[in-house]
């Protein structure tokens, strides 16, 4: 026999065993439910890509993490680093024929060869929805509404989103005549919760050239607290008649003003002037997600509103505004919180069919099939040369609810055996009222 | 302004408008209800893996389509050109924890670096369901079963399963005296439908270094034709007495009869003894579908016995059944069919709310929202600033079905329109009435 090959994954990369998987995929189509409630059409893009393409900008510090190599025909390519990149290129190739405003949901799997620290991962999902196209504060608010179904939908009932809005920063800057500074200092002001204030000045006077009274003056925003009218209130009294605040203002009111009239419950939004999000892009409303019994962990949905989408790749002008729900961190967080959904379960069947007699085959997947038509998904035990007690001990390992037996004397009366396997109870049924009393124990 | 960068796809990479992947979401979320509903588990596997353990054997043909680099670390990397060798990787590393028998089932791209010819990608999907652990017949029988209902959900009336068993091939093969050239033959006969007779037996003379008789015997399986029985029977007969054919043809019997009981139409399984697969792992029976109005497309779900998945990683003998489900072929097929699942639509929504009066976005979005809840996606137009005629424009391009409309008099009154897009019939409802109506006009 040759050498055995070690099976092992690359460092930072990992696999969904079942137990992960399950209440992975439950994750995604929650996600994609919600999008799709609210008319965002789903798309997808390459993974690979050419890396001209994918490292537009070229010379940042993401780049340096992208997958990058030549392909069979010497193509210069790049693993996808996130799915708002690919988006951009999409949009610049598409929207001439889908018009706009467009509204979008993807999902999949990006790679950054990070150093992986705890929970950080090479690969992992991103799952995003963005509406490009406009500049409408309405789908600014539409955006809340979105990540408040989502998480309520996710069986989250203690969270909060997050909400600010750049303009507010960017008058502020301006009045403290800091504005071509932004960039250096917003990334500093995002390191607030991590870092502490005093390092924050620090930064900003080192990284963006500015003095310690400038810097302070920047912090000043994180240091308005109270309701969110109060916030707004102070902010607006504050910049007195700076343009921008007041807009950025304007369009934060609207926001709490809708999202209370279409039913979000208030304590749900969060007026938060410290969050900036590290990224040049964005121009107009910020939002992090917060799960409020994990803080810690981050924000597992962040996004906001950009001018120009796809400016590398056309002169058409693509404003707009979305969110990306980290996939893994939400997991890592679940698995934390102990999550109803992660069950521990390794099938995503209820039922499972014992094979008592392997002549009777037939029989069991013909009940099997009639419960499957009826929702109910069900196993046939694959092998009848096991003893049922194996069977059992399967049932039991694998996390299903109920087992079905027959054999010659119960195929003889036309009637099932049903055993609740946590409760070790046992019921005998007829056949006739197997698919109905087992959706009756189930219920 | 900066040079633009051209917007574009890698050859043999493509992008999924909402057009194309609404329904392709709507056949993965068809084959995950339908894997589950027996019982087979989700796993995910890494994009990226260690070429070694990609390439294991190394040297095959398939090896130089393969996406091959040096990451960050230096490490020789490959993506993943099918999901049956990450399977077999993660089978040796986790089955000791999960136990046997298991069932999962995988989706996903695949990448294989291969002549882009029509309709051949370099990225494409697959779609895997397995079971491994056991040899048991049960489980080579219950793959036809989910092979059978997974098109019939997939909303096909007219597919065929086509099924054979290695067993038969080889028990021939040995009486033949040509049992050591299996894999060149069986290559050899699996283009019978596409090159013919003479060119299969000139091949396998010239390739496999048999007589033109032998590849004449060879050949004699896929002449014999009639009903399933018939077709059993005559094999049966000529080959006599050796041991593999005949247990080759027994689990085909029992295959026929439990599908029968279990309640799959006769007409779905078609005995083809002339199906061979090309790949050298199958061991047992061999399995193939067809669309009957479009069999020149080939086969859309494909797979067979193997008798042991991880030699390369493990000592642990895992045979094991399964099939893969070829996404991106079914898409083409079903848009050469006019499948009524490729609507053109582009939104996933079926109700778009008028944005006729800005200021009344909390009540637009309350409405929607409770349309939401009740499961019907409902969009709110993004942008109120545009005019009502292209607004409905634009619902007409998506392809939603249904506009709802209110503006001061409908709030005064507290009413909405419902307009049917396609009839272009308008009917007012009361706002307590909403929900009710659109349910009642969508079914």
């Amino acid at each position: 026999m040759s050498r055995l090959i070690e099976p092992r994954t690359l460092k930072g990369f990992r696999d969904y065993p079942p137990d992960l998987m399950i209440p992975r995929e439950r994750v995604l189509q929650t996600a994609r439910e919600v999008y799709r409630s609210y008319g965002f059409a789903p798309i997808d893009t390459p993974a690979l890509e050419y890396a001209e393409v994918l490292l537009g900008k070229g010379g940042e510090e993401s780049d340096r993490l992208v997958y990058r190599f030549k392909d069979h025909g010497d193509r210069d390519v790049a693993l996808r680093f996130d799915l708002t990149v690919p988006f951009a290129r999409f949009a610049a190739q598409t929207v001439p024929q889908l018009g706009t405003p467009f509204k979008r949901y993807a999902m999949g799997p990006v790679w950054r060869g990070e150093n992986t620290a705890a929970g950080r991962y090479r690969e992992f999902w991103q799952c995003d929805f963005d509406t490009i196209g406009t500049t409408a504060n309405a789908t600014d608010i539409e955006a809340v509404l979105v990540i408040n179904d989502l998480f309520a939908a996710l069986g989250f009932e203690r969270y909060e989103i997050r909400v600010n809005n750049r303009l507010v920063l960017n008058g502020l800057l301006e009045s403290l005549g800091v504005a071509d500074k932004a960039v250096p200092l917003l990334r500093s002001l995002d390191k607030l919760a991590k870092i502490g204030r005093d390092k924050v000045i620090e930064e900003m006077v080192r990284e963006a050239g500015v003095t310690a009274d400038q810097a302070a003056g920047v912090l000043m925003l994180a240091g308005v607290s109270g309701s969110n009218t109060a916030v707004l209130d102070e902010v607006e009294a504050r910049s007195g008649a700076n343009e921008k605040t007041r807009e950025g203002v304007r369009r934060l009111r609207e926001l709490l003003a809708v999202a209370e009239i279409a039913g979000v419950p208030a304590e749900r939004i969060k007026i938060d002037l410290s969050i900036a999000r590290g990224l040049d892009y964005y121009t107009g409303t910020i939002y992090e997600t917060f799960l409020l019994d994990l803080p810690t962990i981050g924000s597992v949905c962040s996004g906001g509103r950009y001018d120009n989408l796809a400016s590398l790749y056309t002169k058409t002008v693509l404003p707009g505004v979305g969110a990306s729900l980290g996939v893994d961190r939400l997991l890592a967080a679940m698995e934390t919180l102990k999550h109803p959904w992660l069950t521990g379960q390794t099938t995503p069947a209820q039922v499972l069919v014992i094979q008592f007699d392997g002549s009777r085959l037939g029989d069991y997947q013909r009940a099997a099939r009639s419960l499957r038509a009826a929702g109910i998904a069900t196993e046939v035990y694959p092998d009848a040369a096991k003893k049922p007690k194996a069977q059992f001990e399967y049932a039991d390992k694998r996390g299903f609810r109920f087992a079905l037996i027959a054999g010659a004397d119960e195929f003889a009366k036309s009637v099932w055996k049903i055993k609740d396997l946590a409760k070790r109870e046992e019921v005998t049924v007829s056949t006739d009222e197997l698919v109905s009393r087992v959706k009756t124990l189930m219920s």
